[in-house]
């Protein structure tokens, strides 16, 4: 049996990878989620387990001492981190695991997974990136400036990313991951076991 | 405009690589097969310009000298070879172009441009090519073998490809193949103009 295939997607603020991600889940039922860990208290609504596993900051620390992140990173005081052990149970399974994580996480989990398929999702433009974090109406003129800049600064990591999506319309862009999977399972660096059979007869 | 893409299939024969060459022409009206220069006599049928490129000799040799092939083979004394121009116009013309050559040829396309999406037919399974073989009815058991074992030592320069597909179902072959092409649009390498619109603003 072929490994599943790890399908971590990132992208800045803004860019809609959030809906993209829940529209590939609907779309794509074998897919499973990985489900962070996180010490933040949950919010109304929140269920540990399905949203994130909510675990005290001691558990956190223990686990990162054990090395049982594939990344993490520390947020206003609250640790966040995606799990190794679901994720790679799941790729062992041959079970195909989504990542929607920032952009240093994938990075970090770039490192410890290189076999991953990173995708970078692009707003259609910046323009219309600034009319998205305007039209959430929560920002102050300052606000939007400091949020605009780091999406200046994240594009520019899109080189580290083999993949990238300019996500004009949820559905076509969705439909691209889904290309990039199909694509995915039939390069030969991923094909070793079934190609061997064809060289023993 | 970003460049089309060169998308070069390659596979043992009884792989049924002409097959699905021939449907995914089909099926894409927009992409451009390559058409092969060569030296042989036209067969009953065969059209200059459709199948071929009748020339001589004299010119043949005359364009290798000059650089003008992707690449050639000289085969029982016949040349065969893939005219450069009319492959990097298309792709320039931003229009993607299908070339359907043996190993050989397959890799010194790749060392001229690898950009090219590499993509390698494989059979089933080396009994169901067997079978293929025997089914023309036009082998002895001798050229059978010689066949056969071609095919194996064929079947080992996979690794010199991105990309394989195994050929159980013509269909789901092209499918598959229509999939790695979409794929590649999104490959971050191929959208340089693209993303830098983004970092320039």
């Amino acid at each position: 049996m072929s490994k599943g295939l790890l399908i971590v997607i990132s992208g800045p603020s803004g860019t809609g990878k959030g809906t993209i991600c829940r529209e590939l889940l609907r779309r794509n039922k074998n897919i499973n989620l990985s489900i962070s860990a996180t010490t933040r208290k949950p919010r109304n609504g929140e269920v540990d387990g399905i949203n994130y596993f909510f675990i005290t900051k001691e558990d956190f620390e223990d686990m990162i001492r054990k090395e049982e992140f594939l990344e993490y990173a520390n947020v206003y005081g609250n640790y966040y981190g995606t799990p190794k052990k679901f994720v790679l149970d799941k790729l062992d399974e041959g079970k195909d695991v989504l990542l929607e994580i920032d952009i240093q996480g994938a990075l970090s989990v770039k490192k410890l997974y290189p076999d991953g398929i990173f995708i970078f999702i692009l707003p259609p433009s910046m323009e219309e990136l600034r009319h998205r974090i305007e039209k959430r109406g929560t920002e102050t003129e300052e606000s939007l400036k400091t949020r605009l800049n780091s999406a200046y600064k994240e594009i520019s990591y899109v080189n580290e990313y083999e993949y990238a999506i300019i996500n004009d319309e949820v559905d076509k862009a969705v439909s691209k991951i889904e290309f990039i999977i199909e694509a995915e399972r039939c390069r030969v660096k991923r094909l070793g076991e079934i190609i061997k059979r064809y060289e023993e007869v």
